[in-house]
């Protein structure tokens, strides 16, 4: 629709149309923009932003093992906190509103998303280390989280539960994982066949392939949202349709660090998969902008079956709105510019050159997908608030949260 | 290097190091801020940005023939002269100093680069109508080029003969075109092997594989510039590298319009081919943003090889800079920052988000390629002169170039 005016009341769409501004309205100039929902990433790891570009180009092996690793163990809650708000502000500049985070320290996390306005679905990342001693420690971190999201009362921030994966995580834990999401009203945040080295080992260990153990175990339902599902058997895919499982697709990683295939997302769809888009963490793409996503995951398929109809950009773009927010089930609040949903949109700058021309209504999703990038995001908002205004961030200061990351990442580095 | 300055005189870099300003330089203040060599984009439409988003997610015919080709045979010069003016300004909003462009009404488009400050490297597109007052058209068309870049005398714009390619081209106007390059000392443009189905009608009409033919009638040598070279053999790679055929690769655009496979780049390394990136025209990538195609060709590699240490940040940053240089002839005067060289540069500011942190020296690469955008870039600068100085461009007004290609693209649509 062209020149239409978006009137927000408590967070929420109210009106859209030809609209005049009454006097307790707080009027954003959209003149030469375009309103589109604003992003919701299904998978990532803010945290992540502090080991951004430390190491690169490596097997998955070394990069996990000797790099990433060790690093994590000497995170504390202050550092993962201003890697989060690094993450949330570089979103916000980039127009996503909505994301799903698992990692450690996420109390620290919940605070500094809290405070960018972002809405965020938090968990904590269960390595189950098979001992009961170890298990408990997890199952506490994994309660204190979700103790510190009720006490905040925050309608923006959700808890989600989080065991790493399957190869990281025993039956028990997975089991107790599904309990607690059904007991809290909560979904389960999980990787599943991320890279083919670690389905074939998982399979020579179970005798099993992941997602039968899953299902034989009574771990899926539809609460389940699985990150990756990389390398997965056709009739894996059938099964996780069957049993509403949805996916947190992410492309760029899944490139990245070559893990062997690409998802099998044509597949996912037949089965009727809900797919949503992730970035990952910054550690493995290294960027959380989801116009990158977007373009890539569009990009990739097309590549990959020999085929330039597949994955076309208004699927893509689905993906990283309304497919993402039904995998949160989120779909009757958020993912659409509709009257009646919470107000979470991105506004761009139609003036940018890379935006230029604009050939007709029904080709604007191809400029977004094809064309676009985060920094044509010249406005960001969530439940009403502007958390970016003409391209100034109004809750987060750019230059503490510089110098707050370079003094984490100097301790971190040296300690 | 860190806290270091370049002063730059008669558009070379005259010194690096630590200095200090003498009364007559003009000072642009570079704290927080990254030097790199501009980009150097070897294979692009310019004026296709008209057709940017028009047609997406189409099979490559339905898209050349419905779409493209129609579009094609209506552009007159004023509307080649706008759409290649806007690709200069996206050019250098996002770093690029260099690209190598053919199309048509190359006049025009010459005029568009010269003006907009950018380096270019232009041929006119020669389709072989395959009959003799066909030929002699498109014979005058190359000529009428030539002339009217020698009369434009600028060091920056450079002729190029452009023969489409192989299978839009008879023997007779390849081997026209390769005693035009040869006798007035300029390269040769040429599309080879973009996709699967192309190559099978070329073996079976010809009864022989491209690359084969071309070297049989004696077409390659160290002066042609093939872009794509996507479906080839690897004994036809060899012979490439051994007649010193450079190699324009165009990852996005590849996996765009998926004609198959993806492009033997270990291969082309391994025999000695000078490779650099291009994005191809707007129409089919759709962004002439070269830090986008960098990052696309670093992950398509390594999911394709299923290898995450191929097309490391080091090589492909080199592709985007010193080997693009390679590519025009160039790697004397431009692709690195070097005592001597033009001064083609960009500046990207540090203090971005995404940018955030710089772990070391040795990763700055890998924040160029994995994590930078196009946007980041605060400065460009050809021949020591700033197009574009702390994002506002100094030479072109967008304004006014919206403008036009607003009434061009009209013009080309309602015609």
């Amino acid at each position: 629709m062209r020149n239409v005016s978006v009137r927000i009341s408590d967070g929420r769409i109210e009106e859209i149309g030809a609209l005049h501004p009454i006097p307790k309205d707080d009027v954003i100039d959209c003149q030469h923009r375009l309103l589109i929902p604003g992003l919701v990433n299904t998978h990532t790891h803010l945290a992540m932003t502090l080991f951004r570009g430390y190491a690169d180009d490596l097997e998955l092996r070394d990069w996990l093992e000797k790099k990433i690793w060790p690093l994590e163990k000497k995170l504390s809650g202050k550092m993962c906190h201003d890697g989060a708000l690094l993450a949330s502000l570089e979103m916000t500049r980039t127009g996503t509103t909505c994301l799903a985070d698992m990692y450690f320290h996420m109390e620290d996390v919940a605070k500094a998303v809290d405070r960018s306005g972002l809405r965020g679905f938090l968990s904590y990342g269960i390595i189950d280390p098979r001992d009961e001693s170890g298990r408990e420690h997890e199952r506490n971190n994994t309660l204190a989280l979700l103790k510190h999201i009720a006490s905040m009362n925050s309608p923006r921030i959700k808890f989600m539960v989080g065991p790493h994966a399957p190869y990281t995580c025993g039956e028990e834990i997975l089991l107790w994982s599904r309990e607690l999401a059904e007991k809290e009203d909560a979904l389960i945040h999980i990787h599943i066949a991320e890279t083919r080295g670690e389905q074939v080992s998982f399979e020579k260990d179970k005798k099993q392939r992941v997602v039968d153990y899953l299902d034989k175990i009574g771990f899926l339902y539809d609460g389940v949202l699985a990150a990756h599902s990389v390398w997965l058997t056709k009739s894996e895919v059938t099964l996780l349709g069957k049993r509403g499982v949805r996916v947190a697709h992410c492309p760029v990683s899944n490139m990245k660090l070559a893990g062997g295939g690409v998802a099998p997302l044509p597949e996912m769809w037949e089965s009727g998969v809900s797919v949503g888009l992730g970035t990952d963490g910054p550690a493995s793409n290294n960027s959380l902008d989801m116009f990158d996503t977007m373009k890539i995951c569009a990009l990739i398929h097309k590549s990959y079956r020999w085929d330039p109809t597949i994955a076309n950009a208004q699927r893509v773009f689905d993906m990283a709105t309304i497919d993402g927010a039904k995998c949160l089930d989120m779909e009757k609040e958020i993912g659409s510019v509709e009257v009646g949903k919470r107000a979470d949109l991105a506004l761009l700058n139609l003036k940018d050159p890379n935006l230029i021309p604009i050939h007709a209504k029904e080709t604007v999703v191809s400029d977004l997908v094809y064309s676009a990038n985060g920094s044509n995001v010249d406005t960001t908002i969530v439940d009403g608030k502007a958390l970016m205004l003409h391209r100034k961030p109004t809750l987060l200061d750019p230059e503490t949260i510089a110098e707050s990351v370079s003094r984490s990442v100097s301790q971190l580095i040296s300690s």
